[in-house]
């Protein structure tokens, strides 16, 4: 099993964050030819989609549901003032599994794999292992 | 590892369909006695579940939530149409891993693997790897 | 591949259960030094999560949030009175990816892993394999 883990520095307080390059890297350098890549956030207040990466509005999107259906300023028991980004994380998720194919990530022709900030800006970590 | 790739065409806009015969088989297909079963869709505007296979209304009320939550009129950033299609896709999740045991799925009593068409109808795929 | 079945009772309509102690004795158990625990829950009205184990006001933040996003009071055409157990079980997912390092699950500082009960007081099943 193929480990490396990789750092992060988000800019915003909500942001979607393209890793999909620094991922591929990390797939060819496992050498794994047919196999599955886990990526995994080990943080609490931010998550991890696949998502498209085409047009970036579809991130501004995504981040401006979230807030929608969870608002930081409601009224939470968490005081600090971050429950929102908990529950995000839980909506969203804290991993992903994708196929690995001729030594590649098998996406669809749209996707790439979005690391999701919740509560930035924070420096992050995204643990990814390939078998 | 064992890999097949399923072929879908959903018929609908919005449309839970039943993938559980079609998984089985490809469970038994493999082989595999104890071991892990991904079922992964490489698409942007769709996903993936597990839930119950026996009323089909809960099909229903998933898809009516999620209407509820992302409303397809909505003002979106994206202009394809299609962006509460991509939100529901991160909300519901492209990934589920399902344990194999005695060379079957060890799903609990009520469950079944859904496909979540949210852009239809269209042609979709699902990729399964048993290992 | 190591397999263990938790068994848990809930105590409430819905309700996280703080299951970290448990997965972490099985990954122990398993010997495992470096590889991936799969937590799975066979149930369609009960979800699984990975969020902050320090404030436990988090897990109730979390619970009413889903409470308000898909209210039990609801019309829904499922008629057992749990569709919206359903509807949250698809929202958070039925099954987590943890990786292991150094025989340990690979946690961020303020991680732990929640059994998620939508539809309780009742007895739950937690399938883990670890490889």
């Amino acid at each position: 099993m193929f480990s490396k883990e990789l750092q992060l520095r988000s800019s915003r307080r909500t942001e979607l964050i393209d890793i999909t390059p620094q991922v591929e890297e990390a797939v060819r350098a496992s050498g794994v030819q047919e196999g599955i890549c886990l990526l995994y956030v080990p943080h609490t207040t931010a998550g991890i989609t696949v998502n498209e990466n085409a047009d970036p509005s579809v991130k501004q999107d995504i981040l401006e549901a979230l807030e929608r259906l969870v608002p930081p300023g409601a009224r939470y028991k968490h005081t600090e003032g971050n429950a929102d980004s908990h529950i995000k994380a839980t909506l969203v998720g804290s991993s992903v599994m994708i196929p690995v194919a001729g030594g590649r990530l098998a996406f669809g022709t749209w996707q790439g794999v979005f690391f999701c900030e919740f509560d930035g800006p924070r420096s992050r970590r995204v643990l990814i292992r390939v078998f």
